[in-house]
This record gives structure tokens, sequence and C-alpha cells, in this order.
């Protein structure tokens, strides 16, 4: 945050209002998820360290804030953040933690956010049950807001990334899987959330539909730009600087976009060295750690991480060009400059 | 059912509208949980085949019958069940199944329903996020309701489940587990749904508050009781009568009430004697199946089971007692008959 600031100081004011609603999201999300059972309040207290970006919930409210049919010329941009907008921006990120705790699960994840996981510390049992609590709580908080609007989004969108999730199963250790696949699996998985916490972040500040649309859109090319970021952090990244374990990827046999570019235009003596050494990272017993670490070698010499780059800036670029039917706010330009973080970010 | 009606004659036509309303939710359950991505509807069809017992979609219509204000003297009972009745029958199923599917992951079932489980079959990764998928499918079905009261109450019941399982687990292996401390989870994690889809028929039928709260009651004791013939079943049943996996409750840790019962009864001696076979038996390298076999011996010559048998009589009594607020009715009936069933089952 503190690099978009001082690249543009029109987003003073707009990271002032998203840290006061912040703090209303995170006081919203420790009631909802508050239990009577202390060792169900000792595993929320844990969970609620996961916290890290927030990116979903900042969308919900600067998205919020750049649809407001009164933004122009306001100044006192808190007033425009309803209590609507920071329950639904508490239940996008409840919605994200429990997916975060059960891929932790799936991964064998043993850190996340520099700390360890519930499922190492706790076991998978504790691990999918504090998931599938989380996902309840969210939906209990969404069934409260009045009107059916949020939850009928939220529940659909969490049914998407399940189905996401389940087709990125189906293909894991697909050494033959395509583009198309692949956005399609990301689409679902990734971006699905991000597109549905933007887009209700403008319904509830009562815009019209277009508007609501271009800010779905908007969060759609933002979750894929995300996400190829990810591939490439998982990649090239380093695990003191990503806070999680890095070439987890590619030992749970998920094709990232780099590795899809780079089966699809490699000699077939090259593809040929890497399809065994995709099988022996995704191997338990084989000493895996090296197998990734052949394979991101050779990643490196050819030009799949800069393809994938090109991807993601290309995605940044559409969600850019979705925003340009708001008017001209410090908020949207709020939203221009956090699409370009995505891909600037080494965490 | 067919023991059912032969004991009375009345509980026919109670038993065709049953029928008849089951086939609507099976239909809005199909339709709710297809994808148009095949290998999510491989999966969906997979776990289709565990429907059983349809406890809870039974008692949503079942409460929506004998409270509605109309019954008495009604004769087309169908005509009653409404659109909503039959969604919020269709939840309470998904919710549940949801909770089979988690719940084989995380005691590493083989069988369910005579079948392979979803675990076994496709692997760990794939059952839990299979579960979330049922989870958000159930919540996206409720939230098309239009009116907020049905979604709110089965996302607390959810999270209240939830709640239940995770103090169930943080007692694994605790042999000094009491009775309170037991029916806190069983409350939670078994008869919170239960009592939920008995008090949402009533509400969908437009019943008193007093009637909601008399069907939330019988709800909750059937749920109790029901748990406690689980339990029971667990060391006393035949695995291809009851179509899955016996003993598991010993080789997981989960103390029951039988267990319960005879550690705090035992002659020392005795308790020295099997605290260390429940180690073993939850000890994953040990031959645990020999250790749960020793246990379910020595429980059967101590008063273990005919103690827990006794407690789920008195909760099947509680439940027919709830119901006596309502007036008399074919529904009426069949709501007591089921509490009866519940405790005489061998499945």
């Amino acid at each position: 945050m503190q690099e978009l600031l001082e690249a543009d100081p029109r987003l003073t004011p707009v990271a002032d209002a998203i840290a006061a609603s912040l703090l209303r999201v995170q006081r919203v999300f420790d009631e909802q998820l508050a239990s009577d059972l202390p060792p169900v309040m000792q595993l929320v207290r844990h969970v609620e360290r996961y916290r890290g970006k927030m990116l979903r919930p900042t969308l919900v409210i600067v998205s919020g804030l750049a649809a407001h049919p009164r933004i122009v010329g306001e100044t006192d941009l808190v007033s425009l953040v309803s209590d609507p907008h920071v329950a639904v921006a508490a239940v996008c990120e409840m919605v994200h933690m429990a997916t975060l705790v059960h891929d932790d699960v799936l991964d064998e994840a043993d850190t996340r956010r520099r700390g360890q996981t519930v499922n190492r510390l706790h076991g998978n049992e504790t691990a999918v049950i504090l998931g599938d609590y989380l996902i309840a709580s969210a939906y209990h908080l969404c069934s409260r807001l009045g009107t059916p609007q949020s939850a009928l989004a939220i529940g659909r969108a969490s049914a998407v990334m399940c189905a996401g999730e389940l087709l990125q199963l189906h293909h894991r250790d697909d050494g033959s899987l395509d583009e198309a696949t692949y956005y399609e699996i990301v689409d679902r998985k990734t971006a699905e959330l991000i597109s549905t916490a933007a887009a209700l972040g403008a319904r509830l500040s009562g815009a019209d539909e277009s508007v609501c649309e271009a800010l779905a859109e908007y969060g759609r090319c933002v979750g894929i730009a995300f996400q190829i970021q990810d591939d490439l952090l998982d990649l090239t990244g380093d695990e003191r600087t990503v806070g999680k374990s890095v070439g987890k990827d590619l030992e749970k046999g998920k094709l990232t976009l780099p590795l899809i570019r780079f089966l699809a235009t490699a000699e077939p003596a090259q593809r040929g060295k890497v399809l065994p050494l995709l099988e022996r990272a995704g191997d338990e017993k084989a000493p895996s750690q090296e197998a990734a670490s052949q394979i991101a070698a050779m990643l490196a010499r050819s030009d799949a991480v800069a393809y994938a780059r090109e991807a993601a800036r290309q995605h940044v670029d559409r969600a850019v060009r979705a925003v340009s039917v708001l008017p001209d706010s410090p908020p949207r330009a709020m939203l221009i400059a956090m699409a370009n973080a995505v891909i600037s970010r080494s965490f």
C-alpha cells in the first residue's frame, strides 16, 4: 500500500477509508466466528492470524466507493461504506480463509503467513471441520443481511469455486492440460470470488447494472492475473518473502501457466526430460524437492516465465479498461493501482 | 417404513405423501447439484447414491404437515407440501451429505451405503472439495427461497454442527469425558440439524411460534436418540446390515455413551484393562480391530449397552411428549412412529 500512496497522493484518503473500513470488517469477522466453546475459540484465534492482504474485503470496499452514485466530489468516503458492505467484505474473507484452510490440508502445507498451519498443529480432521465452520459462519452472516441478493451471489460463487477446484483435481498430473482448460479452472477457482466481491460492492452502493457488470469483469481479470502471479511466485519466489511453502504446485501435480507454456512449446527432447521429472516431483517417496528445482531451472531458461508475466499483464490491462466506464475518482484510481499491484507483488 | 404402516393403517396416506414429496426433493436436489463440468457431474452422481434413510427431508415434510394450521380433517396431504418445504428438505439432505463425505475423510472409511466412499475412489482432496461443493450448493438453494428465514436457520445450524464436531475432535482419546460433555457434543453435532429440519417444516407451514418450538424440541430429542443408537450400532451392529464400517468410533478415539458409562462405573481393575486397549484401538500401526473387539466384548458383559438403550428410550419419550401439543392427526402419528423407529432400527 505504501508504494501505491507514494505514486499518487490522491490515493491517500482512499487508503484511510480502506483502513477504517477494514477495522470494521475485522470486528464483524471476529464477532461472527466467536464461540462459547473454548477449543473452538482457540482455533478461531489461530486462523485470524492468517489474515494477510485482505484483497477481497478491500475490493468490496473500494468497488463500493468507486461505483457509488455520489462518489464524484465526495470527501467523506467513510460515510459511503455501509454495514452491508462491511458484512459482505467479512463474508468474502471468511469464504477465502476456508479455502486456505482446506487447501493447506490438500497441499499438506506446513506454513502459512510465516506460522504453522492448522493441519500441522491440530491434524487434518480439525482443519477440515474448521474450514467448514468458516464457510457456515460466512453464510450465516450473509443471510442476516435482510435481502437475499448477497447470500445468493456468495452461495453461487462458492459452488462455482468448488467446481473449479474439482476440475483442477481431475486434471492433476495431466501433462497434456491446455491453456483453455487452465483458464477455465482459474476462472472458477480463483477469479469467481474476487469478481463477486467487486460486483457486490457496487451492488450494495446501488450502482446501475452496467456498472456492477463492469466491476464483475474488473474483478474477474484481477483474479486471473492474481492466480498467474501466484503460479510465478510458486516457481520463482522466495519462501521467506512469499510467507508460505514454494514449489508446492509442482509437487502436487498442479499444472501452472508457465509449465503449460513450456510443455506446449518445448522441443520433444526437453519435454521428454520434464515429464518424468514431473512424475518424480509428485511422488511422495522420491526426493521431490530436487525434481521441482530441476524443472524450475529448465523453465527459467525458456520463455515460459516471460510468457506468463505477459498474460498476467494483459489481464491487468483488461481490468483497467473495464473500470474506464466509471467516472474519474480517487477510488477508481485505487482500483487501477490495485490491479497493477497484483502483478508487481513479490508475496 | 413397511413395519410402521402395518402397525397403524392411519399412516398409509402420510407415507404416500412422504413418498411423493421425496420425489420432488430428489428432483430439486439433482437440479441444484448439476454442473456443466463432466468430472463434477460424475462425482455428484456417485454421491447421490449415498441417499439413504432421508431422515432430515422426511422430517421437514412430516413436521410441515403435522404443524399445518389446516391439517385436521385434511385428506389431500400433498397439497400442504409447498415448494419451499421441498427446497429446505433438499438443503437439509445436502448439508447432511456434506458432513458424511467429510466424515468419511476423517474416519478414513472405505464403505458407505454398501458402496465405496469418495475418498477411497478419488482421494481425500476430491472428497474435501466435494463436501464443500455440497455445502455451497445447499446455501445457494436456500438463498433462492426469497425470505432469509430458512437460510438464516440453516447457516446457524451448520456453524453449530461444526463447533460440535470440533469439540468432539478436541476430546478425542479423552478417557475422562463425562456425560455432560458427551451430550453437549451430540446436541450440536447431530441434533441441531435434525431439530432445525423439524422446526423449519413447521415454520414454512405458517405454524405458531410455540408449535415451531415444540417441533424443534421433538427434532432435538429424536436427534440425540438417533446418535445414541448410532453409538450402539457401531458397537453391536453387523457391517452388512449397517451398510458402513463398524467399530470405527473406538478406532478413532470417539467416546460413545456405552463406553462413557462403562468407564464411569467399572471397577478400577476393569478400567485399567480398557484404557490401554482404547489406546491400542486408536493406534494405526497396532491390530486395532482386535482391540476394538475386546472392548466390545467387555462392554457386552456390563450394563453399558442397556444403560445407553434406556437413555435413547428416554429421549424418544421426550420427543413424543413434545408433539403432544399438536392436534391429533395422521402426520402427528407418523412423527411418533418415526421417533420410536429411530431406536428400533438396526441400520
